[in-house]
This record gives structure tokens, C-alpha cells and sequence, in this order.
């Protein structure tokens, strides 16, 4: 962690949902004025209380022209990225430009990670050093074990072996970072349409008669193998929580030190209101570091 | 093929969709009287035409008498099962009393590959032979190569390969046979949902702007690998046809000699209509025989 290294002003690239604030506040605490450089038809809070801008997706010229305003010198990326920008929207700067055949070939067919990847090394370009968000607020990080103090069954676990091996493959495919596991059983894998809406089609195939009333079953998010820390770590938040309950599931479990889990209080109500476990997976471990 | 064998009488396992129904008229085309076992929660369509029953599918008991007492030594079984049996529903035979912890176990927790094995080796042992709708009714099978006429594009072939990829994996996983490629990035993958439900999916994430609106797409269908080819060959029908179109796809591909197409003219047509390919890969060629 490089957390000690303080040197310019950080900003903060705000993406969909709640973790681009958590960040900033997390920052805030540790006597750090972040700026918000917002992501256009992507960051959808409320940053007033911090200085921030708004920014087109594709829009490098702009963010070029924050970093050198603000003294930026460090950069932290957050939160998702639902839409890719569409080549007319694309404003690079002049070292992109050299080499734009290769961007733009990444931002129409690269996985995720390849596009994120990429965006790092863009910042990287105009002198800013990348972090993590687990290197801003260490405190959001999984550990190993169970989060919520519930103990797992046998039933469980062999879900959650179930599930990680498939969220695993799915991972080197990089097509998603969720599985879910009903009776030992993979009923669905995340795709584009994400964790919430993958809860919500298994709540709904349950509700159809088409997934077991009778059995549970688990949700594993895990990093993908090949992906960069510093971007899109697999996060647990409330909403993760709620719709796991709506699903029917036994609980969720995530990579320890390798997942967020953001608004942690409000999630360990929701998992004794709702009977859910929450588990740091240790993937070094033997058996997972299941208990 | 044993097609030519017609000793005693073929009996159709009837489930959900209309393959069960083209089955039965193809088998009625070749001479033969088919019965209909149509199981009940699953079957839709109107057997009407045909001598038929219904009945549960944890019903053993009630199936077995009907094999008896209508002579039937032939089955060939159709359509999708969406709805596991509960415990409570399933009415075993003697023999299969004997088997039952490994019956109940492979209902709850295998997928739906060892759920089908485990019914064919039920019915062997009731003294039946199992056939493949492909041995019943061989003109559904898809061929290889452009079953419509329409050519392939660069893209169509580099989208191709990629969800081929993903779909080869996913039934190796025993989860579901169809994947979707966009611009060379996997946006979906089938599970309980079923293929018209994925391609719903995509239809929307379309349309809020989460896949691209340049780039079109493909989906492949491919058997599960360890899968018995007399149960659940990937089938494609006009609402597939019509659920691409609506997901904005450029066509569809599944493996030639392992997939169906029924109502195959209006298939064509609505490839037509839609300006969609209707593709038959075959796996063991070089490059799939891609052209």
C-alpha cells in the first residue's frame, strides 16, 4: 500500500453508484481534499460536498486539462462503467492519438478489464500515478472468514465450491466477476447486465417454480485472474444484500482482500434481518479457507 | 441411426414447446401410431391428434402402467422440463425404490444433463429403448454451413469463435448451451433461464445503451459436451429466430448434426425478413468450417 504517498491532489474518477462517495469520504478522513472528476451519464450521486467536475467517458482532452488545473497528481478509479463511449465522443489528447487505432479497437472488443486496463495506462500517459481503491480505504476490504459472524452449512459450502469455480472460469473469459449456485447447481452467471439484475433473474426463476423453493444457494463474486486491483474490484454493498434476500439465497461470498464491501453496518443488519451470511474467501487456502 | 427398427410402439415424451408436436407428426409420417406421455406442467401444446396421457414427471408408477398396457418399447423424449419434481411428487417403481437416494440426489443437485441420463436410465429399465429425436425425425437436424443462404462477414466469424468459446465452456460446466458475442465480447450466457429469456436480455441492455448499437452480434447454441445426444439437443425455432432479431443480433450458429431447427421454412423466412444468418458449425473441421 502507498498510502503514505501524498504528494499532489487526488482525484477521484467517479463512476456508477455509491463507492465513488465512499472513496471520497474515506479520503476526506485521512486529510486528503480529493476532486471528483464525474463520469457523464455514469456518476449518479450527489458529490456537492466535495469539488468535482463532470466528464465525458471519451472525453481524455478535458480530463487532461483538470489534471493540470487541480495539480492532480494521483488518481483513484471507482465505481462502474455502464456505457462505452461511442467513437464520436471521443476527444483524445495528442499522446492517445498515436495510439488511437489500438483504444479504439480495445473499447469496442475488449473485455472490461482490457478497457480498464487501458484507461490506467492513459492516466499513467499524463503523469498520474493510478491506486486502487483498497489502497485509499483498506477499511472497505473483505477479510477472510465470515464477515456477519454466521456460521455456514454443509449445504453452503459445497455451493460456494460450486459457485467459485464458476466464477472463476467466467472470469478468464472475462465476461463477469458473479455466480450463482442453487443445490449444487450453477442456475446463472453474470454478464453484462450485472450483479443486481442477475439476483433479480434468479428472484424471478424462483418465484416461476423454475429454480427449488426448497433449497438456498449462494452468490460468489470473485476478481477476475488477470484483472489490475487498481480497477472494478468486485464490491458488496446493500443493494448486493437486499437482492440476494429477494433471491432466496443463503448469502454471498467474496475473495478476502480482493473484494469491497462498502456500507458494512448497514450490511450486517441486512444479513441478521434476512438470515444471511457474508464470507471472506481465502483462494490460497485449503478448501477456501472454508470453516 | 436404428430408425428402422419399429418394433412395439414409439411412445413421445412430450415437455414444454413445440418440438414434442413435430416430433410425433414426423413419426406419424413414417407410418408409425405414436402415444404421447405429456407431463404435466410442462406439455402446452394441443396433442389432440395423437393418443395421448398426462402425466407427472416424478411419476414413474403412472408411466410405467402406460408402457405396459399400450405396448410401447420405443421412447424418444422432447421438449424442455423447466420444473424439477418435488420430493413429495415423485411416485417410484419398485425398481427404481432401490436406487432411490442416487435418484433424489441427481433431482436436487445435478444439472440438467445427469437429470436426463438418469430419466433415460429409467425408462432402459422399464424395458424400453430410448431413441434421439434426431433418429425419429432426422430433417430437423441443422447442416453444416449457411443454412439460409446468407454469407458471413469478418466480424460475424470473429464473434462466432468467441461465444463458440464461451458455449463450449458453459457446457462444460453443465450450466447451459448458449452464449452471446458482440463485437467480440461476450455479453450473456444461458442458464435456468433458458435461450429466449437471454436473448430478452440482451434485446434490453440494447436498448438502455449497455451494448453497442454499431456492433451487432451473434448467438451460438452448442450441445453440452458430455451430453447424451438422445435428451435436450439445442433446438432452434422461429422465437429464437424472432428473439435475435429483437436483440439486435446479425445471426445465429449451433453445430451441424447436434442442434435442431424446427418449422424450419418459417425459420428461413424470418432470416429473410430480418436480413439474419442461420449458420451449422462444424467443430471437428478446421476454423469450424467457418467460410
Amino acid at each position: 500500500m502507498e498510502s503514505s504517498d501524498t504528494s499532489g491532489r487526488l482525484a477521484i474518477i467517479a463512476g456508477h453508484g455509491f463507492l465513488p462517495l465512499y472513496v471520497a469520504e474515506a479520503a476526506r478522513e485521512r486529510g486528503e481534499n480529493p476532486y471528483i472528476i464525474v463520469l457523464k451519464n455514469e456518476g449518479n450521486r450527489d458529490f456537492s460536498q466535495f469539488d468535482h467536475s463532470f466528464v465525458g467517458v471519451g472525453d481524455a482532452l478535458l480530463i487532461q486539462s483538470i489534471i493540470k488545473k487541480h495539480g492532480i497528481a494521483r488518481v483513484v478509479l471507482s465505481g462502474g462503467v455502464h456505457h462505452r463511449p461511442e467513437v464520436s465522443e471521443i476527444r483524445p489528447t495528442f499522446g492517445a492519438l498515436l495510439r488511437l487505432p489500438g483504444i479504439l479497437r480495445t473499447l469496442i472488443s475488449g473485455g472490461d478489464d482490457a478497457v480498464l486496463r487501458m484507461v490506467i495506462s492513459l492516466f499513467e500517459s499524463m503523469g498520474c500515478k493510478v491506486y486502487g481503491v483498497h489502497q485509499i480505504a483498506p477499511n472497505l476490504l473483505a477479510e477472510v472468514g465470515a464477515i456477519n459472524g454466521s456460521p455456514l452449512t454443509e449445504y453452503d459450502r459445497r455451493d460456494i465450491r460450486v459457485a467459485a469455480h464458476a466464477a472463476k472460469i467466467l472470469g478468464e473469459l472475462d465476461v463477469g466477476q458473479g455466480a450463482i449456485c442453487v443445490g449444487g447447481r450453477v442456475v446463472a452467471l453474470e454478464g453484462v447486465e450485472g450483479t443486481d439484475a442477475m439476483l433479480m433473474r434468479v428472484a424471478e426463476l424462483r418465484a416461476a417454480g423454475r429454480i427449488s423453493q426448497r433449497k438456498k444457494g449462494v452468490l460468489v463474486k470473485l476478481c477476475k485472474p488477470q484483472q489490475d486491483l487498481r480497477a472494478d474490484l468486485p464490491t458488496i454493498g446493500p443493494a448486493t444484500m437486499r437482492g440476494a434476500a429477494a433471491a432466496g439465497l443463503a448469502g454471498i461470498a467474496v475473495e478476502a482482500g480482493r473484494a469491497l464491501v462498502v456500507e458494512r453496518e448497514e450490511c450486517i443488519a441486512i444479513t441478521q434481518q434476512e438470515g444471511l451470511f457474508l464470507y471472506g474467501l481465502d483462494l490460497a487456502a485449503k478448501n477456501m479457507g472454508l470453516e
